[in-house]
């Protein structure tokens, strides 16, 4: 086989290029290179690149998954320098310049590990049973039957203090996802459910979001900050901000010293950087990011790059923030950078252009950070709206999503609210 | 809980209907029942009600699964008789005319079993974990998982072997679902997945249907079947008939005595009554079934009815088919039925009134029988999409449905080709 480390056809004369995860920054530096000469291996656990800003909305029962995920090959069809292959893989040897899945070894003349972030429960990973997160589509889909099924179990309580803990949602994490988490949760118990049950009112639910820091969305500037909160408990979430969570069981969660009877908690907290990051011979960051020079490669490995959330990239301002764009602007870089190899010429320092930052809060509201210009309210979750319809991929998706978004909002209802196991 | 057998509460005045099963037959019965003076209790394992028809769709990555399958919740919500309640129905006792999931009892006056068919795999369970069907959403995604990542598989492998059996696609069972899922993966292979892989040509791959009995769509006139095989041929599907299969295992099947190497074999061949009919008390048939008696109800359980493709119901031709529309008229008859007894009055026997059979043969090619029309090609397809989409529920369903059938055509894509676990 042409990549096989052990295969004698592996004496190909074009250098050989892996790029490991199709998230954004993977597929993008995949896309970069497209005029490269230069044969490429795309390797992902998944056979799809995921839109991750929508993956609330299939959480949340609004979208289908199909309609923000496409086939990695159907991308790249038509870029017959690039092979993907579904597989996981299980180490690096930078020394020897190869990927292992399993047993088969690929060898590589330049490497790009963008295998992202998972979640992280700040050393108490037996949290994570109780407090599903959310960086794929499994689970997605796992954490839209959790929810759809607590309304379920509460009508079906005998025991009023256990009716009310399956209709307590807590939310950990007040950043983009928790909002966003957050406002949909209140909406669909105000909104979406009403009048399909009969034992109990949804419109009773409770719905906390938990920030352990003064804030939510502390990367927002406070107004917007502010802003936000406010949407939020007019739509009926309980913010609580300044206590962490101490504790996460089954049956609820302790905030400080606090017990809360819920059982339904989504974890949107802590992130960690994937796995293979640690096996690249340096040392990671304490949220398990790879530190990376000038061009994104690693220290002592100018072959090896790291792009997308799995990289640690300082800029005067703090750290490159872990969203959609830095991802794809760190890919397009790596690009950049190989092709300048290639050719044999000097490749520049990355930049990360900060564009902005956007988080929306339920229905006909969200904020919007653009350096300059900052909007809240209806303005602002149009110009969501846009922005998101804008980057899917796919003419479908786009229609599809539309279509959905148009009907949950003169309905009220949610598209997706089907429990698949 | 006014349902719960002991309670005090339990003594409604109204009498008390309970429906196990929300598909066709279970939904169409209290959907019959929205103006009885009745308390309705509708009991199903799933959240939402499911369009059968369009289950291999899912199945072969044409459409989501949210797009057949809508919230029973929210179809009947406006119903204020009826109580909804997801669950998984451990017995009937008939005697003390209580229904129990688990620990909990409800009871009933009437009684409605509509748990509909599974699979059968001819007395060998120990093929199930390598031949699975088609019923639920749940099949739908797992198969759908399954045939996406062979062609994964066959990418990937080494061995040419091991490569054209992971390329190979056996489908046992020439009935409606078994043409359709070999006209569609035969369509895959040689047109959706084109140009997607750079070391397998997926237009290679086999698909191959196998019939035991002598003509696929044994359920049609002669002509029509003979019509569908020479479709199916055309798009490339090897169909065997009058040989069945006798072994089926990880690496491939038996068919007759002839071993047949393929990873991936799809099972749509035989079926089995639902277990919860054992428990009514009279014999079942060969296939599970439950015999009735001319209004549906079970012999010496006048307040017990069956219907839909748990109901074994003689007619002058043989049997009423498991199709859709029996479901649906069996279910609207028990409600009917109730209704009478509800008021004092008598009822009719049932008697099925049979509208026709249709099964579509990958694109643009279908076969249609309305007793004295016949239709085959192109305008059994259009009477076929026409009919689906007016019986799909859910207007978004039918746009979006309307949409990926649009783009499939167009583009030979499918929009739902992600591999969830």
């Amino acid at each position: 086989m042409l990549w096989h480390t052990d295969s004698a056809q592996a004496m190909g004369s074009r250098p050989r290029i892996i790029v490991i995860g199709g998230g954004f920054a993977g597929l993008w530096a995949v896309r970069g290179l497209r005029h490269a000469r230069a044969d490429i291996l795309l390797i992902d656990r998944c056979n799809h690149h995921t839109f991750q800003p929508l993956l609330y909305q299939v959480a949340t029962a609004g979208l289908a998954a199909p309609s923000i995920a496409a086939p990695l090959r159907h991308i790249l069809r038509r870029q017959s320098n690039v092979t993907v292959l579904l597989g996981n893989v299980t180490s690096i040897d930078t020394a020897g310049r190869e990927v292992r899945i399993g047993e088969a070894g690929y060898s590589y003349d330049y490497l790009l590990v963008a295998t992202g972030a998972a979640h992280a429960y700040f050393g108490h990973d037996e949290w994570a049973a109780h407090a599903p997160g959310l960086k794929t589509l499994e689970d997605a889909l796992a954490m839209r039957a959790r929810v759809l099924r607590a309304f379920e179990r509460a009508e079906a309580a005998e025991d009023p203090a256990e009716r009310d803990a399956w209709l307590t949602f807590v939310i950990v994490g007040g950043g983009a996802t928790g909002v966003e988490l957050a406002g949909t949760l209140a909406e669909i118990a105000r909104h979406t459910l009403k009048r399909e049950f009969r034992r109990i009112d949804p419109a009773t639910a409770r719905v906390l979001l938990i920030e352990a820091g003064p804030r939510v969305l502390p990367a927002f500037p406070e107004p917007l900050s502010a802003s936000a909160r406010r949407h939020l408990e007019r739509l009926g979430v309980r913010v609580h901000t300044g206590r962490p969570i101490t504790g996460v069981g089954e049956r609820g969660v302790l905030i400080g010293t606090e017990p809360v009877a819920a059982r339904t908690v989504l974890w949107a907290a802590g992130v960690a950087g994937s796995p293979l990051g640690r096996s690249l011979g340096v040392a990671v960051d304490s949220a398990g990011r790879v530190p990376v020079t000038a061009d994104l490669s690693v220290a002592g490995h100018p072959e090896v790059f790291v792009a997308g959330d799995l990289a640690r990239v300082p800029q005067s301002s703090g750290l490159v923030p872990g969203i959609a764009p830095a991802a794809k602007q760190m890919g397009t870089h790596v690009a950049r950078t190989l092709r300048a190899r290639l050719q044999g010429s000097g490749a520049k320092p990355f930049r990360y252009k900060h564009y902005g930052l956007l988080a929306t809060i339920g229905r006909m509201a969200a904020v919007v950070d653009l350096g300059r210009i900052r909007l809240t309210g209806v303005l602002a979750w149009w110009f969501w709206l846009v922005a998101h319809i804008f980057f899917l991929i796919g003419f479908r998706n786009r229609l599809v999503v539309l279509i959905d978004w148009a009907n949950a909002y003169w309905t009220y209802q949610r598209n997706a609210r089907i429990i698949v196991d």
